[in-house]
Parts: C-alpha cells; structure tokens; sequence
C-alpha cells in the first residue's frame, strides 16, 4: 500500500545508494536538472553523443529522455539510449516536453515509444493526450473533461506501453494499468519556473533506480517535489528565490516534511 | 506620446494576454531568458529544429532570434523561422550577439536582416555598429563619437530595414526613424551577470507581441529591465544575488516602481 | 615562491586587464562558467562554431576546452582552437570532463591533447589517471594509492606534455614536472552543485592568462575556489543558496580572505 512510508525509504535509498540519472535532456534545463538530482542525493550525467551514449547507459541505473529542445542527432541518440536501457534491463523515463504542439514533437514522442520498453511517462495533460493516437482519443477520453479525461488517457496509454503514466497538475495524477494515485501537494509558483516539470522527470528517474514499482517511484517523485515547492513558496519572493529554495529543499527534506505534508488520494 | 502610462499598459497586456515568445537562442541564456519570460508572465518556447520551428512560429505572437553561439543547422533555423514569421505578421526581435566580432557573425547578422521583416534590432553599440557595411560607416557615423554616433548609427540601420533599434549601454538608445527615445534606468552590476543582454531582447519580444509600436515595445522593455536592475540592486550582494532579485522583481514590478523611476528623456 | 601574494597579484591582474577567455565548454555548465568568470573580473566569450573558433581566438588571452558535452563537431572546433592558441601563443586549459567513463571520451580527450601545446589539464583524480595509456598506468602508478598515486600520475603527464596539471579534491593537487603543490581551501558542498569543476577550468583560464606561470595560476584559481567555497557555505543552507554566495564572493573576495584562509602545503 502506497504510503508516506513508502517515499521516505525511497528517498533514503537514493541517497545511501546515489544511483547514476543518465539524461538526454534539453538545453534549457540541463542545469537546472543536474542540480535537482545533486540536491536529492542522485548523481547526474548529461551524454548525448552517439559515439557514447551506449556506454554510458551501461554505467547507469536509470535513463531520462525529454525531448525539450530535439534535433535528428539528439532524437538518434535517445533510441540508443533507450535500446540499451531495454537491454541493461534499466528504467527508461520519457518526457514528451511540447508532444501535441508540433507534429514533429507529436511523432518523434510516439517514435520513442515504440524503440524500446518505458518505464514512466511524465508530461502535463496535453502532451499526455498528444500521446495517444485519433482513433484511441475519440473512443476513449474525448467525452471526458478535466482529471476524469486525464485518468482515463493515462490508463489507455500505460495499458498500451506497460508503463506508468505521470501527468503533472494542480493534482498530479498517476496511473498504471488499473491503479490510480493522486498526489495534492505543490505550489502556484512552480510553473513559473522553467523546467520544473523536467525536474520532475528526472526526479522520477532517480526514485526509479531505486524502485522497481514504478507507480511507487513515479509518485514518490512527484510528493517530493510538490512538498519543496510548498516549502520553498514559505520563503521565497518570486520565481527566482522559489527556484533557490526548492533545490535547497531537495537537499533538506526528510521524514518529517513528508510526514507532515504528504497529500495522497488513492 | 511615450511615457511610465504606455510602460505600464504593455505590462499588464502581457500579463493579461500572456504571449508565447518563440526563442532561438544561445546556449549560455537560454535558462534565464526563459525565466525572465515567464517572471515578466509571457510564455516561453525555445525550439531550433528546422523540421518544426515553422509550426512552432505558427503557435507564437513574436518570434526573438539571437546568434549568441550559432552554428550552420541553428542560422538555417533562423532564417525558416524569420520567413515564417514575415508570412504570419508577428514580430521579430533580433540581437546580433558579437557582430563585429568575427565574420561569421557579421555576415549571419546581416544576411538574417535580408531574410525578412525584422520589427526591432537589440544590440550592444559595437554589435549595432557592425551591422551597417563600410561604406555607411565611413559616410554616416565614422566622424562622430560616443551617444550621438550611437544615434546616427541607429537611424542609419531603422531606416535601411525599416525596424526600430535599441541600443543598450549606460543610458539606453531608442531610435525610429526620426524618433528616438533615451532611457537613463539601470544599473552598473547589470554587464556583470551574462546574458542580460540577451533577456532585454527576450522581454523586447514580450513587449512587441501586445505593442505593435515596436518603438513603445523597444523602450517599455529597457525601462522594465533597468528599474527592476536598480530595484535588484539595492538588495544584491554580488552578481548572483543581483540576478536574483532581478528576476523576482520582473514577477513583481508593477505601476508604483515605473511611476516612481523611469527616467526618460525623449 | 608561491604564496598568498602570487594570488592576490594575480586576482588584482585578472580585475584590472579583464582578461578574454574563450570558453567551448558543454551545455550543462556555460551560464555558470560565463557568470564565474564575469563574477572574478575576467570577460568571458562562448563560441564553437568551425566558421568562426579561429578568429574568437584571436582575440583572447586564454583558452577553455571542456569536453563534458562533447559530439563531433564540437570536438573539430576544439581542435582548430587549440591550434590556434598555439600559433597565437595563448594558454589551453583542458577540463577532461569524464575521461575514463567512456571510451570515446578518454580517446577524445587524449587526441586533443596530441592536437597541440595544452598549458593545463584540470580534472579529478580518475579523469586524468584516464589521460595516461596503460603502459605509463602500469609501470608509473598503479601499484600507488591515493594522493601519492595522484601526483605520480600528474608526474607522468606533466613530463608528456610539458603542461601544468591540477587535480581537484579535498585536497587539490597541483604538479609541474617535480614541483607540487597542496591545497586544502575547499568544502564540501562544492560537489553537490554541478559544474564547479569545469568552474575550476573556467577560473584556471583566467588566472594563466594574468600568469604564464601555469603551476602559479592553477594553484591561483584552486584557491580562489576554494576559499569563496568556504565563505559560501557559512552562508548556504542548501546547495543552490551555496551557489549564489559562492559567485557574490567570487565578485567579492580580495587580500583579506586570501591572507586569513590560504592553506598550501608546498
């Protein structure tokens, strides 16, 4: 049973295991990310070079995609990427950052699905939904609004992939197959930051490399960054000392913020 | 007439109407240009990819090109990216990051100024300078010095692309044509944090998406940036803490600090 | 003899010609570097561009190579870098960023240094034990363990490539040919923020384009580090706020804090 319990072991476990996050990320956030995972205890590299990027996958113990800023090199990089993820029987976490926007983002997002096996998609509602393809959309979920819509996108595309799909919010909401957890924590400050959505990605590539139960590892992603936010909001005076507060939150929180702060709904 | 009434209206059309602002850019800003954009409240995209970066044009209400670090693939972006906004009537901001510096840099300023419809070109005074050729140098500019060659060149470049151009430098330099709007707000830590150049030509671009004067958008955006740089200022310990609290201040400023500091003189 | 006053000579150099220092570095840390260097006094510029590397170089005074991103075409402007800050007779640092890791990195950073004369190498322990081919590993250092295995393999380079080598680590080990020297300013926060090594590289840059003596000018920036980290963190909660304090001090920091905190151990 998913528990306050359950993302605090998790999180000791990065930190007493300081598992290697291979990101093939955008160029926005690259800083931004590889702090992120310093901060909560994981150990960052950025590789996108085709020459490489097998062999550093054979070094690590999770592999976050996200396709912010993608080009054809990049794009061919991340299916080595996933390639030998499937093959080191590591967890692949996909972030189909802008999916539904252009038709180039739309198909290279499915592309990568179908290289090889994901373990966690994590986007907000729209790129999500950019996911699934016309057919599924209009017998699924186009009759549906709001989070209902969400859940139900999510349970289509984690049943197609067998993966667990994180959709972030003013409720996160994540899915596998039947299973459904909501998550209330966070702060109106975080969108006003760029690329805290990518962190949550390779959050969740962190909490992944340390647990197999992929739902688990999604949503203790998404707790720990919802209860630094709300943290950080206490102290900061705009986007930027939200930002500085946040990556030290990373560092600082612990059991006792979790405890105390922790809103699921299963 | 320009005044702290056309500043403050712009910012709150921006806020209101919350435009995306389409960036290429450079590598070494691309993180804080985005978060001044979203600080500001407009929405940034950053996408270079040529195979998408027409659509995502489609999606934008300005389009903001900066040759900081480019490279072949990148300028070819560039140029889609200039005709396509041309076709769609938005507007293009253009900062010539090290023109003059090398060749390559003059000569991918320039050609990008033939390519299309540029609304405002935002440059330091050397990188300006360079985009004229030779020969209006020497004819135009060469025997004058200091602010007024500042001015002269500015004129020269308004009128050969018909765009406003703002010059940034201890009293900033706008110039249409005829017109000319000079904007004594800043500070001196402002050139010891990279890429506030680059963010004045980010917040240019969310001031031209709602001001279709692109002169009014050119000196909203200095002015913006300068007070909240002396607004910053006035808290910072050093260069980073500056950034910072400019930052924050972007999200805050609101009528009351442009009514109480713009300074300028037209 | 090397001393606080080499130091403080050098910074005051550094604050006074404001130093070029032409950076191809990767994509993780640019804004970060770009901000040290401003943040010390030096003058930083960013470009790989082949069209233009060699020209950028002819305007600076020192040269970065970090290979923490590398891809190809990144790696071709490396190249005609160095060649042309030999020809130019301006200092290469080389920042070796994950040699060792894979193969394609260890390979790429030995041909670059095969490409021409590097000045210094900086790096951590394995990345430049990396540096040296099995042959000299077996016969130099593996039979040695920890710093002593650090200087002898730095040793051994050194003698190679007649260049100055820095290692970073809780004690920062700095060695040309048979000189040495010790330092053991530093905390240990410094880790937890991404890019302070290739930091580290970016500052080295700086203090050898004030000081051709390059055992003097990496043991320079490595206390400068050093010193602003121990400052930083007294005022840090968290890695992000040891950030910010970390670059206001590098802004700050003069004779004083030299004097009162310098630790070398010659």
């Amino acid at each position: 049973m998913f528990s306050a319990k359950t993302v605090i072991r998790d999180l000791e476990k990065i930190r007493r295991q300081v598992p290697l996050v291979h990101n093939i990320t955008n160029f926005v956030v690259m800083n931004l990310t590889a702090n992120a995972l310093l901060s909560i205890g994981a150990s960052p590299v950025m590789a996108h070079a085709v020459e490489e990027v097998e062999e550093m996958v054979g070094l690590a113990s999770a592999v976050v995609i996200n396709i912010g800023t993608l080009s054809r090199h990049w794009v061919e990089a991340m299916e080595k990427a996933i390639t030998a993820a499937e093959k080191k029987n590591i967890p692949v976490i996909l972030d189909p950052v802008g999916a539904g926007a252009t038709s180039y983002r739309t198909a290279t997002a499915r592309r990568l699905l179908e290289t090889g096996r994901v373990a966690i998609i994590r986007g907000n509602g729209s790129e999500i939904r950019a996911l699934l393809d016309a057919g599924a959309r209009t017998k699924g979920v186009d009759s549906l609004e709001g989070p209902e819509a969400a859940v139900e996108t999510a349970r289509l595309l984690s049943e197609k992939y067998g993966c667990a799909v994180s959709i972030s919010g003013p409720v996160d909401i994540i899915v596998r197959s039947e299973e459904t957890v909501r998550i209330g924590n966070g702060h109106p400050l975080m969108p006003r930051v760029t690329g805290l959505g990518c962190t949550a990605s390779a959050l969740t590539g962190a909490f992944a490399a340390v647990d197999s139960n992929y739902l688990e590892a999604a949503a203790g992603a998404m707790i720990v960054m919802g209860i630094c936010g709300e943290l950080a909001a206490e102290q900061a005076r705009g986007p930027a000392s939200f930002e500085l507060h946040f990556l030290d939150w990373l560092h600082n929180i612990g059991e006792k913020e979790i405890r105390e702060r922790i809103k699921i709904f299963l």
